[in-house]
């Protein structure tokens, strides 16, 4: 199959996919009936209980077990918070706009769009233009401003929709901005991840843990990205949930002790090396990849396990999960690793979960910005004595000698290394001075014996202070869930097989109703049967669909099937009723006493299918299942 | 006690509740390490949990027990609707500046700390000032800012902080506005309720009911209100949960199914009438409110019920919660009734959830903005003839006679009456001509009679198509938590009577902990037991806190109590642990094997403390709690 025949496939199975999807509420366009708002979307009713399903296993998954502090911030944020974190100044997209009409697009998209088109559908392409483009678009990600200028001027690409000629590439910041009071003078922005709260609190949550680390902080909540122009339907948007753990630990010791529960987990795992070297991610078992450093450190390669399991259990395909790890380039300066759960899907390998170490990076940051010291200590069980480096400038003495240069020298000696004070500490007390490189004056100063004092103080500590690295696992909970649905759909055969019906496999934990009930013909009898066992369901905390329509019964099915409700309750008796499976359409016969509980101990995952089938006699009727 | 003396007390356990909240992390003003922005507040730990509690009772008393549609819209929300619905124009507090330093004061509350002030601090008030005060604060809501600002000014009234003059009182949007996209053409706000994603929606959503009323939508999501200062604590805050149902019904037929369940029901209401002649609120009989007439209809009756029901199982005491009818003027003109459920704290009768009858008013907003018609059909068992009147403006004449004013004269001709059109058909019958008043062009025209027909057509008709009415009640989720922590909050001497214990004695459903683990003294065996213990809290889905600090029994007990964790297990051997209920402070033996399982049974409502007490045997040890 050549590449345009894939695409096509995959066009038409996302297409199967999102009608259903569509059609059956699970999202909707917002704000349809005014012809919508780009990149935002609804979920209706069977997507909002999928998604508070998805919500309540992660924080049974992560917060319970884990005992993590879960914590709830506001979405507005003053701007302090967000210059601090560095998306005030950092947090774009490169922009261009049609220069006639003004419509903007993402650089790099436009850039793609056209490398991609060609690859796909140039028959005459060369060998080495193909190369090029395979290129361009592999390095997309770290190209400047100009460069992506140059190329889109290059290949001369124009606006899609008009063909006008493009702007330059600038950047355009993606956080929604807003002002908070009435005096139009604090700015503020919706926050574009939810971390900041959690950072900001270190202190309080570090006091609530006891004053010990390693804990982990948690928090659900809705995140905002102003995206120049989204595509991609749910996966790109302006508005979306994230779930965000926050685990701060000393970096002098990033073992975990429940390390040994994933250890053995074997999967999709597509190291950095693997990446540059052109292989493919491979099986590689958890515990190896720790052992031999592929992935840095225990706590990290823990979370990686877990996050395996979360999106396993909630029906995601083994094959199509892998865990990539990000090219050094791809990388902030500051993280010592980084690796995505990337899910297959018609739109290709998409980022689902980030898994970060983060070093010190964020809680140094709001320390320099706010002046409280966002630190942890681990007190000594004995006091240490240690030498101490005492650099002391004499601020009046280099006042004289260097007037306004003073801060600047001032900051040049306070940040010596020992060794370098150590030799100037000799050389002043032979020479009486010395040659001093202040970077940020960009030249040498003199420094007199008068003008700094070195000294080596022993002092006894009783405790190590120090800033905790923190290890970031942060959720997508739209893309995970989109994901979902094209991993959970199937189509098959109606029973005439004069058409394709639509399945979503979901497992009972993510179904959005675990249960229907049908009354298989128009009686007031089985109606009254089927209300007294819907009554049942909702005692046992089970959510139900009950239908008394008129429709035939194969038609009810094949509509339950679409909304992925994993057991069917047909009430053809008074006394009891037959209980079908949704993947494997097979019946079985329960008193009517006993289904509720029957239904739940299936959805809670206490029994299978397979246990109920050995429990309870086969239903085989000719069930007119069309 | 007097007036002042009454509002020290509340002054003083306000302070008490609120330490004990905010030093334990119930709550936290949001970015403390910046100063915090005044109206928004950081659920910690505990806050978070008995908040995810609330929403979660909130979706099984509502959602799941009435099969509501939940849905799930975005926060961010583009001008159109907020157009329709009214909030642009006229979601807008009076405000005042400080004429020097620019700061913005709410005119009505600097109106009501004055005459409150007044009232409760000046000795030497005269009976008549005393009145003419206590009637601008009944009347405050009411006032124009002409008026608010011509009482500031006959008050002397000035800037609290400076003493300033302020300037006259104006109209503040309370909505945070931004901008969607990267043209900054489209503007957007950050929604001040959730309705409004549920009402454009209704048109998906009856379908997906079968095209059937009554049914009812709901939704769970953050609102944003702009406050010009905010005060109060959790009460006004800037960002806060709502949870809202929008129950949509036939304006004909108001009647409720489940009535029955909730109409002898009795407890706190204040109907309008009684207001207005200045009694009390009284106990009544939900059943009687309705028949009489005091509460307009079933379903609003039935949702007041399900509303007490709700906050009473929470833990709301029954004596400060009181259903407030809106006074005739407090209501929108499109209301046809409206309660509100207000809840005594020590800020007085706070409003906590609104239940308002909007009648079709949210859907003919949208139905006439968008254009889509926002409409319910009831199909008739047979066809029904009806005679129809016709008015057809021939607009090729109305053009040649009018021109540019045609527009207007087909407009008014189509919006005659029954009445006025058969009339106009007589007259033009036997005059040739009619003079008819265009109200938009403010005179008269000559109408021909070859500019209209109009004729009476019978016609059958198979259903009847009208706007449903809305039902809706509206929880402020962080109001319900709040007054819940007063209402739960108390304090008690220590064993050796020197100090007082703060205890929250939140219900289990509410507990953000279920259940606090103690080996009673620290040793290995000990710990061994708690750690096996917690693993089947675990199990069993109970969240728990371990503690295995050597502090004191009696200090971890202390502890436990003042974040509400209604069981404690002290684990005081390896086969058997005592158990201890928070309030009464008593305990029993159980074995370590099925200390779980009678804490679930506890915490999930099956069994009372003190059915546990009859079957397992008392532990009395000296037990050291302090």
């Amino acid at each position: 199959m050549d590449a345009a025949q894939e695409a096509h496939n995959r066009e038409a199975f996302r297409q199967a996919v999102v009608n259903t999807l569509e059609r059956r509420l699970f999202y909707i366009p917002s704000f349809k009936i005014y012809r919508g708002v780009a990149g935002l979307y609804d979920f209706g009713p069977p997507g909002c209980a999928v998604k508070s399903n998805v919500l309540a296993f992660w924080r049974q998954h992560f917060v319970l077990e884990e005992n993590m502090l879960e914590v709830d911030c506001p979405c507005v944020t003053p701007e302090v918070v967000l210059k601090a974190s560095g998306h005030v100044d950092k947090f774009t997209d490169l922009m261009v706009k049609d220069e006639k009409t003004g419509t903007c697009y993402r650089a790099d998209h436009l850039l793609k769009d056209f490398c991609k088109e060609k690859l796909e559908r140039d028959p005459n392409i060369t060998a080495e233009k193909a190369a090029e483009f395979r290129h361009v678009m592999a390095v997309l990600d770290d190209l400047s401003a100009e460069e992506l200028g140059a190329k889109i001027k290059e290949y001369g690409i124009t606006a899609p929709d008009t063909k006008n000629p493009l702007s330059p590439p600038y950047p355009f910041n993606l956080m929604f901005q807003t002002s908070i009071g009435p005096s139009g003078l604090s700015p503020g922005y919706m926050r574009p991840e939810t971390a900041q709260g959690i950072f900001v609190n270190f202190k309080d949550l570090y006091y609530y843990n006891g004053n010990k680390l390693p804990f982990a902080a948690a928090q659900i909540g809705q995140a905002f990205r102003n995206e120049i122009s989204p595509r991609q339907g749910l996966l790109r948007v302006r508005e979306f949930t994230l779930a965000e753990i926050e685990h701060f630990v000393d970096p002098e010791d990033k073992s975990h002790p429940k390390f040994s529960e994933v250890s053995n987990l074997e999967f999709l795992m597509f190291p950095r090396e693997d990446q540059v070297s052109g292989q493919s991610a491979r099986r590689i078992r958890l515990g190896e990849a720790v052992a031999e450093g592929v992935v840095n450190n225990e706590t990290l390669g823990y979370f990686i396990g877990r996050v395996y399991l979360f999106l396993t259990h909630l029906g995601i395909d083994r094959e199509r999960l892998r865990f990539r790890q990000h090219l050094a380039n791809e990388m902030a300066h500051y993280a010592a690793d980084c690796w995505d759960a990337e899910i297959e899907c018609s739109y290709g390998w998409i980022e689902c979960v980030g898994i970060a170490d983060r070093s010190a990076y964020d809680l140094r940051a709001h320390t320099d910005k706010s002046g409280v010291a966002l630190v942890a200590a681990e007190k000594f069980s004995e006091p240490i004595e240690v030498e101490k480096l005492v650099i002391a400038p004499v601020k009046k003495e280099l006042g004289l000698a260097f007037k306004g240069n003073q801060k600047m020298v001032v900051e040049a000696l306070e940040a010596m290394g020992e060794k370098e004070a150590m030799e100037m500490k000799a050389t002043l007390e032979s020479k009486g001075e010395v040659q001093f490189q202040v970077c940020t004056l960009g030249k040498d100063v003199t420094i007199k014996q008068n003008m700094v004092s070195i000294i080596k103080e022993k002092k006894k500590e009783h405790q190590r202070v120090f800033t905790p690295s923190v290890i970031e696992p942060s959720f997508g909970i739209g893309r995970i869930i989109y994901c979902l649905y094209e991993h959970s759909f199937y189509t098959r055969p109606s029973r005439g097989g004069d058409e394709q019906l639509n399945v979503f496999g979901f497992p009972p934990l993510v179904a959005p109703i675990k249960c229907t009930v049908f009354p298989l013909v128009q009686n007031q009898q089985y109606e009254e049967v089927a209300k007294r066992i819907a009554k049942s369901l909702t005692a046992a905390g089970i959510t139900y669909k009950i239908d008394i329509t008129g429709t035939s019964i194969g038609k009810r099915y094949a509509r339950t099937d679409e909304l992925g409700v994993p057991l069917a309750i047909t009430v053809d008796s008074t006394t009891s009723v037959t209980l079908r499976d949704r993947d494997s359409k097979q019946q079985i016969r329960i008193n009517i006493e006993e289904v509720a509980s029957v239904v739940k101990e299936v959805t809670d995952g206490l029994s299978t299918w397979a246990d109920m089938q050995w429990k309870y006699p086969a239903h085989s009727s000719a069930s007119n299942e069309d």
